[in-house]
């Protein structure tokens, strides 16, 4: 066995993904130990008890403390507060990065209370689930996905090399990224689509209590696909959108003309206008076949 | 083994339900004899070299003679055409059932059509994939899934009962219902999914090239699910909205009215409001996942 990658990684956040990234790097022997840090004290306990940390508290500064890697797997509200504890407890050269589905924001509200000397290479696996917290994580998750990294202009190349690395090793394809692009990209390809589930779902729950016990018992015909994805973790998706604000308002500006043309073709009747375009969209499915990526 | 539910049963469009059906009968023995009849005669052609009937042509009115049961299994846009083309050759007595997604307006095209002494019992089993065709069809499509009838007032009782007699040998639980009101349910439940999920994919498709190439490859995190509902047949789907016009309209109208609100809890940053809405969906996705819908 090689020598690991680092020797003390700490996860601040042990839910889903800092969970599923302590199950990989225990399983591939990434670093010599891992401690963790969570503001719920029963997530940290059961991480311990797990075994995918060697130390777990609810003290982030405690655990980055010595790390040579910080690893901020927390809601995106949280990254401000966060950085404000780590901050003094950091040893120079220690790397931070995190998980976040908006990088943007990740930069604005972290570097301010990084000291001199802190490499910041923020990143975000686009990997996921619907479920949330330590027990929902597993190392499979990874394996066939991307993982972008969006290192500001100056960055160490050899800082960026090893958080490339650390994720490869989990099974990743690593991209670069500018940040403001990743956050346009990701809110058509993630955030918008959730948005539009939620927004569904949430028209259902309002309809009167025996039609919405229908579409629960009727679900199977297309609105069930909408409910997982509008079953996901509400802080994390509320921090989301509060996060990358601009560029979903953008796409969601978009998404409504779009909608508003074909609400008119299905009142006039335009059967040739809904024919073209379901035969576009099915194109675009046949590209996401092909790209592997269903 | 019992005596086969019924002699001769028709199937009228071999494709992806029809051809399940067709299935279902053969490996449960519910007819003597399966013909059927397909406008695509390589679809004809391919459900006799599969094995799943015992007669295929073209023709419908050749193989509704002589049936007792002839079930509509073609798109919404066909069932006038259709029915104007069996009617003269239909058995005094014979059942004429379907699979639309859409029941009113089977009722309205189909009943001018049908001679005295026809029974019409309209029917939707609520399952499918977003595959068509002879090929894409099983018989395991149906078992765990809802039937809903809508047999107009008057109909014989023991013709509706044979109908969900043969549903439920397939596997399937049977409802009644008004055929407004399954219009209503379907368009919450079923249309406006795949209307929304059209549209979110066809913004997508708008993009510039490069973009649209970066949301296939990072999908996985959200745009996928969409993309698979969008991949339904267009024909189908675009005959499922001009046939269902008023019930989509009407609930794509409360669906705006949500995601207006949604858009300005965004722009104005009111973080509880999107906490209490993703908070609420969660809890509809628990009752889909207690109906064993998920
Ligand atoms: N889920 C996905 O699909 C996905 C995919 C890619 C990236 N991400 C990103 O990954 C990050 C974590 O998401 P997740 O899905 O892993 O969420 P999660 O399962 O809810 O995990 C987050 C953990 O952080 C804890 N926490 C909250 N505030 C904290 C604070 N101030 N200090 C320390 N710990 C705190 C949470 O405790 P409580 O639960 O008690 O609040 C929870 O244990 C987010 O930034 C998200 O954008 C998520
Ligand atoms: N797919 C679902 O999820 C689902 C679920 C429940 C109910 N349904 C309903 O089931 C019906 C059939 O849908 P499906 O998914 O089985 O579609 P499908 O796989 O496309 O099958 C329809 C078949 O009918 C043929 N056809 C078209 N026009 C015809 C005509 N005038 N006469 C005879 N055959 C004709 C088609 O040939 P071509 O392909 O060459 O046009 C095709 O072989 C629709 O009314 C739909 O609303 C569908």
């Amino acid at each position: 066995m090689s020598a690991p990658l680092f020797d003390r990684v700490a996860i601040i956040g042990i839910g889903l993904i800092g969970s599923s990234l302590a199950r990989a790097i225990k399983a591939e022997g990434l670093a010599r130990t891992v401690t963790c840090a969570d503001a719920n004290p029963e997530h940290a306990e059961r991480a311990k008890a797990l075994g995918i940390v060697d130390a777990a508290g609810t003290d982030p500064a405690e655990a980055a403390a010595g790390a040579d890697l910080v690893m901020l797997c927390v809601p995106l509200g949280a990254y401000g507060d966060v950085a404000a504890a780590i901050g003094p407890a950091l040893k120079p050269g220690v790397i931070v990065s995190d998980v976040g589905s908006v990088k943007q924001a990740v930069i604005r509200d972290m570097a301010p209370h990084l000291p001199e000397g802190v490499h910041l290479v923020p990143g975000h696996p686009v990997a996921g689930t619907e479920k949330s917290g330590p027990e929902a994580g597993f190392a499979g998750l990874f394996p066939g996905r991307w993982c972008i990294l969006t290192p500001p202009p100056g960055t160490d190349e050899a800082v960026t090399r090893k958080v490339a690395d650390l994720w490869r090793a989990c099974g990743m394809t690593i991209e670069r990224m500018d940040p403001a692009h990743h956050d346009r990209v990701l809110a058509i390809t993630s955030h918008l689509p959730h948005l539009i589930a939620y927004t569904i779902v949430g028209t259902a729950t309002d309809l009167e209590d025996h039609l919405r016990q229908e579409v629960i018992k009727y679900s199977a015909s297309g609105f069930r696909d909408f409910t997982r994805i509008a079953g996901s973790d509400p802080t994390m998706w509320r921090d989301v959108f509060l996060n990358n604000r601009e560029a979903v308002l953008d796409c969601l500006q978009r998404f409504n003309e779009d909608l508003t043309a074909l609400q008119r073709s299905i009142r006039r009747g335009e059967g040739d206008a809904l024919f073209d375009l379901f035969t576009r969209t099915r194109e675009i499915r046949q590209g996401v076949l092909e790209a592997r990526q269903a």
